[in-house]
């Protein structure tokens, strides 16, 4: 039936059959094609049927739905007229794994960050007041998200006002990997509390009675009014912020659901509506271990297995900081709800007194960082460069006015593939590099990222690492390369010779090698940065000496970018022409190799732009 | 007596009539001292008894007290061996105005920026508990604070984790401004609430009955914690997170504070203690109206009366907002709680259904604009320079990539004077024009302002306008300027001829002025940018072609700054030597044109590089 679906009104008249029978459709339509493309498989097998809900009682895209992040959106995508390109989800030029306000007028936002729903619906609700539009607004919110401090900031500052915005808190016990804090204790202490199950008996007696549900609605909406109000949990922690509270409702009953949100529509405040679901729900791999399955790549849907186990980065740094946590007690590993993500798991078993997951806080996790570092300990805190962004406050001020040492590993540094847009990590660099006395490593193997890790945790000061998702990188070896004295740079030894020097850092060596290795009557020198921040004038100038064109390729965002600050590094100090190559904008998702060639740079352009400055080549 | 208190152990045995006349002596310092210096007033007034109560109980420097924010830690420094410094407060070389871990080893942190006490204070106490360390760390918080999603995260994190970590809640009913949201008016309903009152006659009686707290606390140590028990409020919002919740509790009462700390120390565990204070205490002007004296500059004492009233730049925007918000309905203000700071009080009255306060809340702010421009509302949102720091991801996330319009007005951008360290407005230019498709302005004048502002209005982009601290600047208004075309760069006619062209833009216009008028045998261009962000090459490089010199003269952090920009800009653009000058670390308080002397660049030493470049000057 999907294939008729082009648009939520669609299905507002589905009875209860059908809806089941959509959800099942669904549910495989997800499961067989994350098995082929990767996505986000457990969120979405969760809320399946919370979303069919949501678009039989809501009237999109006149009522705004928000997705907390968008990548539980996969339902929605496909009753809002993307199943026919559901199967190039999160190719490259295919439809994203997030909400996309690009994609479709269904998707209100492009939601990657965590905690931005609720802050967004309610500027869509005050301005709807303001505009005497009475449409409703709709936040839904994994209860992972409750962790999020900006969320706490638009739930305070949402209480009370009388706009029609509906936060609903799909409740699975679990972000990404399981959740922590006192929230979610509380939630937990509501899950279990009695008030639920009385619930479910008098409404199953309550619907026993009546012959159908619309009649009911029609003729008795005082009786039902009632029935809500005793459901209702006083005392609540919502209540006592100011909200009206409905639920707990079992968020895999698409009638009981509809009925809460029902409920909700009727007021004309802020409400919460609780549900419940389960990760991973009906396919039973996932809902074992629903965070191994919360994003996934290709995997075999009759055996649940991966079909890739490669070492990568993440895989690697958890290793090397349970070496060094041996033999150095000092040391301990922050996350900020990453624990599976970012390589911490071995981390976490052998270590759980030195380990600290603080939930989906980036910004505290720096700042509690800062203070294990007051006290004599060496925070290591690992955390995507996308989500990093959160924390350049924290960095500036707790960490780098105080003078205390911290050691920052950026996972996912660099293009991300799939998930596009708003997890790109292109953007650290920029934003950390203006911070004083703050240094920045690169490397482009394991073993220079083992050295530089033991070289940071020794030196003990506020240093950053960088380092993409995926495998291994090192496409130089093969050259014949030295060290500067204090280890900073690697360059092969034709570079203070050469009439070309190429300049990179990183996974982007790739491209060195290919324009090295196709065009090997050309003496190319190759310099490779490990610490991309202070650049060296010493050690940088000697390298370049013979250049009649430097080339710089940096793997990030142009402005003050790696690029544009050896460019301005070098002024009045070479007469080489310069040609740099860097992130000009924002970059959607893709296959790694190919996004770089569309948006960043090709062997084929940088060789085209080099012979164009000689006819030697 | 404060001159005989070199630190906090000296007041330890002070009794109450000792305390109480300390008391008084520490209200008639900060008074007498900060009606000559300027500075936070009414903050620190309201907490002169719980400091006393906290140092009293606690063993600092061995435990840990954070204030947030750090701007009420004058009591705090009285009684830590700075009452001889106290008349230096702000001045150039003297103490700081916030606490700073730097000057003294009883401020564990420098706290400027709200919420980050509870975090910091968490690190230390689980670092404490790692060392088996068994000391205190103690975050004072302003219930202000509370609006913070940071400290949200933070006391999720903290919440049942077994170690020596006290909150106290400094509840004043303010933050900066009146005081915003559900947590605020939860807090209300607990000072309003019967069992508070309970408490006070139930606790008259019992200290009537009893000779002394001391021999009472030794003897009968089981009844006073069954006394405690009853005092706290069950099913409070706090213990509903897991907090053990002590209060609320008289702040001003020296005693009762003493015993509730007490309590709360008995505890191996997170406590929060409610301590209830008046802000402005002790001078009827400020208790009537804090906001006013929040921070000062010098005034009268006798009659409260402030000594400059002149026109600022934030005032100015004031006006600026509502005129344009007279005729064009979409225009939305929005600040985090600086009302009054950023000149929007006049728009608050006369626009309450488009004026948003959101707390202190900077995250939270920009996505919630977000949500006003994607419905169709202009959001004009009001930050100072150093707490948009907070925003980044934001602007990027929910700006940017939504490609929703917003003006982002940025209050104290550059040099800020005597706040110091942790309030400077250095780093938003490297921060945000890293970001895709912004602009950056920086008008010189309130004319500038008023036709930059309407046209970023008008043009509905994601634009950025910054302004300092302080009073209108117009140094350049004796030369003979003009415009380039679309008005993004103010030039002097003789800039295409000229062998040294100098480059600036907003206030450092003045070094600019001070150079050229005290050279007058030497011919300078000038070239003042407006928009700073994107730089055009087409527009400057004309002007520059007969340079022999450029001087690039940028109040902002270098890396990433306007002059690297440049400098990278005009790289194989032109052979002049590039001169530039900027911010290459943190800054101190202390007057604006000293602090840019120290910090940043100086008439005489530009001059001094100029003339060893040539024999000619």
């Amino acid at each position: 039936m999907l294939e008729a679906i082009k648009h939520p009104k669609d299905i507002k008249k589905f009875n209860k059959d059908e809806t089941a029978a959509l959800a099942e459709e669904i549910r495989n339509t997800i499961l067989s094609t994350v098995s082929q493309t990767g996505g986000h498989l457990a969120s979405n097998l969760g809320i399946v049927e919370l979303t069919i809900a949501l678009h039989q009682v809501f009237d999109s895209p006149n009522d705004k739905i928000i997705f907390d992040v968008g990548h539980q959106c996969y339902p929605h995508k496909l009753l809002t007229g993307r199943y026919e390109q559901f199967n190039t989800l999160r190719q490259m030029n295919g439809i994203s794994g997030f909400t996309n306000r690009f994609e479709s007028n269904h998707d209100v936002a492009s939601e990657g960050h965590c905690g931005a729903s609720i802050s967004v619906a309610l500027g869509i609700a005050e301005a709807n007041k303001i505009l005497n539009n009475s449409n409703y607004t709709i936040a839904v919110v994994g209860d992972g998200a409750l962790t999020n401090g900006m969320i706490y900031e638009a739930l305070n500052n949402a209480t009370n006002r009388e706009v029609n915005l509906i936060v609903v808190i799909n409740d699975n016990e679990m972000s990404i990997s399981k959740n922590v804090g006192g929230l979610h204790r509380y939630l937990s202490n509501i899950r279990l509390s009695r008030k639920y199950f009385q619930f479910k008996r008098s409404f199953e007696n309550f619907l026993l009675k009546i012959p159908g549900i619309g009649e009911y609605l029609a003729k008795k909406c005082k009786g039902l009014k009632d029935f809500f109000k005793k459901i209702f949990l006083k005392n609540n922690i919502f209540e006592d912020l100011g909200f009206v509270y409905l639920g707990p409702v079992d968020g895999h009953d698409i009638e009981r659901t509809k009925l809460v949100l029902e409920e909700a529509k009727s007021k004309n405040t802020c409400c919460i509506v609780h549900a419940l679901t389960k990760k991973g729900k009906g396919y039973d791999k996932a809902e074992d271990t629903p965070e191994k399955y919360h994003s996934v790549g290709k995997f075999s849907l009759s055996d649940g297995v991966m079909l890739s186990d490669k070492k990568t980065y993440s895989d690697y740094v958890g290793e090397l900081i349970c070496e060094n946590a041996k033999n150095d007690r000092r040391i301990c590993a922050i996350t900020a709800a990453m624990c599976d993500g970012t390589g911490l798991t071995p981390f976490s078993q052998a270590f759980p007194s030195r380990f600290f997951d603080v939930g989906i806080a980036e910004e505290h996790a720096i700042t509690f960082a800062s203070g294990l570092s007051l006290n004599g300990m060496i925070p290591v805190v690992f955390l995507y460069s996308t989500f990093a962004q959160r924390s350049y406050d924290q960095f500036l001020h707790d960490i780098a006015i105080q003078k205390t040492p911290l050691v920052l590993m950026l996972d996912r540094a660099g293009i991300v593939p799939n998930d596009g847009i708003t997890h790109q990590g292109i953007f650290d660099y920029s934003l950390i590099s203006n911070i004083p006395n703050v240094k920045i490593y690169a490397p482009e193997n394991f073993a220079e990222l083992k050295s530089t890790f033991e070289f940071v945790i020794d030196e003990n000061d506020f240093s950053v690492i960088r380092y993409p998702k995926g495998y291994e990188n090192d496409y130089l070896k093969t050259y014949d390369m030295n060290y500067t004295s204090d280890r900073n740079i690697q360059f092969s030894n034709a570079c203070d010779a050469a009439e070309i020097v190429i300049l990179t850092y990183g996974r982007t060596t790739k491209v060195v090698s290919q324009i090295v290795n196709n065009h090997k009557n050309v003496s190319f020198g190759i310099i490779k940065l490990i610490r991309i921040f202070p650049l060296s004038e010493a050690e940088i100038c000697p390298l370049i000496k013979a250049a009649k064109v430097i080339v710089v390729i940096d793997e990030g965002i142009k402005e003050g970018g790696v690029g544009e600050k050896i460019t301005a590094l070098l002024h009045n100090k070479t007469d080489a022409k310069i040609l740099s190559y860097s992130i000009n904008g924002f970059i959607e998702h893709g296959d790694v190799d190919e996004l770089i060639d569309k948006y960043a740079f090709s062997e084929k352009q940088i060789w085209e732009d080099l012979r164009k400055l000689s006819c030697n080549y």
